[in-house]
């Protein structure tokens, strides 16, 4: 039990708000019990684990609790102000934990997992990146690479974003001059939503591993890197507007290749 | 030129950052030099633009502050202080501007000048919807009709998110016990996207007018709103989720209408 604003633990718990303070420790925060019950059920513990004092018993809490002290965790009770403190939220959920960020390096991908990747080139924002990984998981992907300087996938906005993705997608992290000579390695075909030189994106020859780029929110992708695409495909724009928000196009497309590779 | 900040017209400008004071006045603000040229170019002018002394010049301003002056409407050159406490960002746009809003009524919704509608129920997200405007732009769609309690489409983060399709896309609020008679009068089929006697949402039995509906991004739509759909379609879901972001799903759905609806 934890009463003090000073605590150290607390201290620490709440630097975990800041990016620096992330990759210092290598540590990230997920909040509310669906979160942490998504992480369990993916096979992974809060290495510490945060409950309001006011918190409801719930069947899946107790579980959760029970799992992180077998695995000889740390289990923190504290007030909901301490914890609104730590979260950043005036409302918090009642409990936290505390995940160790895993391995982002592309020696990690195995590219043969699965059919479709997402690639995402100088994402800013964390929301989008979230749905991003969330719409991986909807469309069975392997994941979530992120290229050159991109929103941070361990923040809080990323990780609610994700609805648990972050936890059933991998995540890479890259810079564009790693990544091409890496994707080159082995088979994959790297598709662009592009207005330059596209095909119509329904009925395209995708193939597996395929690796769906978007680019940034504001300046799309960097014409050099569209030139390194297998794959160019266009979308319908009927309107004012001469793109879709980037987690969109994702999406779209993601959901046109799973048709298109699908047996 | 305006330079304390307790001016009234500053006052009454910052008052539009909140929902109560924006309903009050009938008034919203849209910022920066894209999405006001945007709105000239579909026709809508500021009543009033403010623009900071620092501003760079451009054409494009010159040719918006031009047709301001020509519609009689008011400019206000002031300092980057005032804007951003007028904005509420840190770097504000050099510019930003008054409109009033628009007939939110379903009266005013012609549904036969486009073959798609956007429908969200209880939808929180002023990004989401933003997103939602932005989708409906690029397939062409007619608007967005928000049923029930949602997000403000007048607030800034809904205006910045839908890149200037606020401006082109109707949008409609009612509550269901409204709408649903309201669609009745004439033709149009309600789709959802739902996991309960749904069929594949590729190659469903899409009519025009289509009015494809999603909803609350937490909560889902309630049931008898469910059973209201003259089509429920489902989405592949292969991963732990059982549901996308709402903006993601009606943008997936919406690009499959009208691929289905073109001849």
């Amino acid at each position: 039990m934890i009463t003090g604003f000073s605590n150290p633990t607390v201290k620490s718990l709440r630097a975990l708000r800041e990016k620096k303070h992330r990759k210092a420790a290598g540590k990230f925060l997920a909040e509310g019990l669906r979160l942490l019950t998504d992480a369990r059920e993916s096979g992974f513990l809060p290495e510490t684990l945060v409950m309001a004092e006011t918190r409801d018993t719930h069947p899946l809490l107790a579980a959760l609790e029970a799992d992180v002290h077998a695995a000889r965790g740390e289990v923190i009770v504290t007030s909901p102000d301490i914890l609104s403190k730590i979260t950043g939220k005036d409302n918090p959920q009642a409990v936290a934990g505390v995940f160790t960020e895993f391995d982002t390096s592309l020696a990690s991908i195995d590219r043969s997992s699965s059919p479709v990747w997402l690639v995402a080139q100088a994402l800013r924002d964390p929301g989008n990146l979230g749905t991003m990984l969330r719409t991986g998981d909807a469309i069975g992907a392997g994941g979530l690479i992120l290229i050159d300087d991109c929103a941070d996938p361990f923040s809080a906005e990323a990780v609610r974003a994700s609805m648990g993705a972050i936890f059933t997608q991998k995540v890479a992290r890259a810079q564009w001059e790693e990544f091409l000579p890496w994707l080159r390695e082995g088979t994959g075909q790297l598709v662009a939503a592009s207005l330059r030189n596209a095909v119509p994106y329904r009925g395209a020859p995708y193939a597996a591993p395929c690796f769906i780029l978007v680019g940034n929110e504001s300046r799309g992708l960097p014409e050099e890197y569209e030139a390194a695409c297998d794959l160019k495909v266009t979308m319908p724009m009927k309107g004012r507007a001469d793109s879709l928000n980037a987690a969109v196009a994702a999406a779209v497309l993601a959901y046109e290749v799973i048709a298109a590779l699908s047996p």
